[in-house]
């Protein structure tokens, strides 16, 4: 017993013990989804096909549209200069460039578990070999053989370790494995779910929504899942040292409503600016991040066009649903356990508004204080002065007001206003920022334009997480 | 003896407990230096006025140059739009609208405890009372009542807790006391230890070096201080929400070489860009960074102007020397167990490579890997990707290469050569990463520029010192 004792004493004084929060559960972020929510005219599924090692884990998520003519598609991609092979491919098939029509394809395939980046001329080979794999599960183009047959109509994504080429055999055969009958492609809530399953990687939910939504009369739909958060491949370690970690946002989008090629890449830039281009979880850029949006106008109705009435409204819509995908990353931030909204206010532009509000959101400062709860508007401030502003505008600190508003929306807390400090009601300061989600407020005092960005807190658990340190 | 058991069994339980490295000792970075080493005609003490609680910690630091003839003085100031106080006072008087001469002055005072940022009008006055206070313990000048005098002559300098006004009072008791004999100014090592001991806040050791130089045959020496890494304010705490944390990086350098103000001053410029610009230990800038440096020319010879043969000389010596007072900082950076040179070479101009090593420096996850001693060459290729280059040109993956070279200059270990990455030796990866010191190396193959930069890893007690969670 005195020896239990001594071990026990032992392990307590050679280790330094961090009484830290539990990181919530998230789970709860995934819900059900009635099938009659999603849009029409797509087939989906997700597989194991061998990425990953655990036979349960999917890795391989094909994604269709049913229909003939070949959908609109519109991507965004990663602006890092060392951009991995399916991230080329899929600029090229966009853009016309790679043998097929400009903004246009009918089918998306992902893997996860390995990231396809640094592989060289072998994975382009590679990310070709699944866009023609997956070509080959499409129905036969109404346009014939003298249409779109042959021409590539699938866009491709990876994600996982960096510096390792596909184990592109496996791949493809899970691909043609949905030649046969029964394939497992389906339209319903359990096929969107396995699709947005094999996304993932050490995201701890899927995640997957869907919107109805209405343009010129005509009732639409948009349903997609996104994936990130995740930063570390589960067979990484001292014995694999080639293979690095990898950070990487996937996310796809589907729609039933009829748009204009050009009208939907316009759309998406403008959203993707305002959802996943204002999110952070550590500030660093992957070389594979992809959002791509298949619209096929299976619903009907006239094509949307820029200028047109309903291309606002389509791209409000889009913005809004794009911004929950991006809003579930961030939730399953690694070792978040917060979820910050900040939002920046009275600026002389967007772009300023952006620039501030990503500062503020990428501060390891800002971040290690709001996983303290500590109402550090000192911190704030300096993260607010510190961007160089895209308008040349010079803030005058005398106008700035700083405030954390509760998730509830009850009563704000400012502790700055005008300059001035603010004499801060403790008890209330400990009532907002000990929950789980609040909003930093910062007015500039100069311009009517607005920018949010959602940001999580800086936890022990991020550091172990990502440094994997080798005791 | 079962109780004791259950006791430990449940602290040990009701914890995450995390087996993390000691932070190094980094005292062994102060040792003592010769009196001889140091410039002539400077006097120098610090003392402790009452700023911070505990009675036996300076907090003041005052430093005057005995020479009748005001010296060449320069600085370099946060560009943080949210300047403190006593940072736009410095502008003024350096750009001569604050009644003084451009490019002059004869002393420096700086308190630590308090950064007297976010403080007003008030702010103002008491930085502009400390300059006062300072100028009255000035030898008279040679120019007499015609001359300097009433003319402000010192440059001010705070750090500490910001939105609280200065106890200015105590201050100002404190600089007055030097104005009675004997007073504690002096030449000695034991003044400038003090001196340099007055600027700390959290910095676990003073930051003095020295360096003896020679310009046209002439002997120059130069000596000086930094402070850095301390974010945290020891009176800190839940009690006293309206006092926040505040990063701040301070410097004072001094030399006995004669050079005209505006050649100090481009020499300053260039040598805070490879210096104090070149330094990262968590991203944030704060709002009252400044590096000073007189040079009174107290040691002869004909003064230095920019174009002559011995400019580029002296350049050069402030550059190494502010590089070694830079570097001090990031040794001590807070919770940091590692100290790491970032270079990169063969770029196409210094300013790529500068933005380059600078997003490597602050990535979260090459800083997390730094930690976990992880030879994660695919974090450090994605931030070098991430970067917009500032001469617009376009990185080739196929052309890059990064290596890990020991500090003890014995074999790099090369993990990407041109694009691709290498079986790398894991034996020797560890050798080199658990080592305190060692330098990541990127090789762009697109010119012949380089950078440096000096960073730390991000650790659990980084988190813990600016998390401040309150458990």
């Amino acid at each position: 017993m005195a020896t239990e004792v001594e071990r026990l004493r032992s392990q307590l004084s050679s280790t330094v013990t961090i009484t830290t929060k539990a990181t919530p559960s998230k789970t709860h972020h995934h819900t059900p989804i009635p099938s009659s929510s999603f849009p029409q005219g797509f087939v989906l599924t997700g597989l194991h096909c061998g990425v990953k090692k655990s036979p349960n884990a999917l890795d391989l998520a094909v994604v269709l549209s049913t229909t003939e003519k070949p959908a609109a598609a519109a991507g965004c991609f990663t602006r890092n200069a060392f951009k991995a092979a399916p991230v080329l491919v899929c600029q090229e098939i966009l853009e016309g460039t790679g043998g097929g029509d400009v903004g246009r394809a009918r089918a998306v395939v992902v893997n996860s578990g390995c990231a396809n980046a640094v592989t060289g001329k072998q994975g382009l080979e590679d990310a070709w070999a699944m866009v023609r794999a997956t070509d080959a599960l499409l129905p036969t183009s109404s346009f014939g053989s003298e249409g779109f047959e042959g021409k590539p109509e699938t866009l491709v994504m990876s994600t996982g370790v960096i510096g390792v080429n596909l184990p592109i055999a496996k791949i493809l055969a899970g691909i043609e494995s949905q030649n046969h009958t029964p394939s497992t492609l389906g339209a319903d809530f359990e096929s969107w779910e396995r699709a947005a399953r094999a996304f993932m990687t050490t995201d701890t939910f899927p995640k997957l929504r869907a919107r109805t939504f209405t343009v010129g009369g005509n009732e639409y739909k948009m349903a997609g899942m996104s994936k990130g958060a995740g930063m570390i491949h589960p067979d990484m370690g001292p014995t694999t040292p080639a293979k690095t970690l990898h950070a990487t946002l996937l996310s796809v989008i589907l729609t039933d409503a009829p748009i204009a090629p050009r009208a939907l890449q316009s759309a998406l830039t403008y959203a993707t600016d305002r959802s996943f281009n204002s999110i952070s979880v550590d500030g660093d850029m992957s070389t594979n991040d992809t959002i791509i949006v298949l619209a096929n106008g299976a619903a009907g109705g006239a094509e949307i066009e820029e200028g047109h009435a309903g291309y606002e409204v389509f791209r409000d819509e889009l913005t809004g649903f794009a911004a929950e995908l991006a809003q579930l990353v961030v939730r399953d931030g690694e070792g978040a356990t917060k979820f910050v909204t900040v939002s920046v206010h009275e600026a002389p532009s967007y772009a300023d508004a952006h620039a501030i509000a990503s500062k503020i959101s990428t501060s390891a400062l800002v971040k290690t204080a709001l996983y303290g709860e500590d109402a550090n508007w000192g911190r704030i401030l300096a993260a607010t002065g510190a961007v160089p502003l895209p308008s040349s505008s010079t803030l005058d600190p005398a106008r700035v007001s700083v405030s954390f508003l509760p998730a509830d929306r009850s009563a704000p807390l400012p502790v700055l206003v005008n300059g001035e400090p603010q004499k801060v009601d403790e008890a209330r300061a400990k009532e907002i920022l000990q929950e789980e989600e609040f909003e930093v407020e910062v007015k500039l005092g100069m311009g009517a334009e607005s920018a949010q960005y959602w940001t999580c807190d800086f936890s022990y658990e991020y550091v172990k997480i990502n440094g994997d340190y080798r005791s």
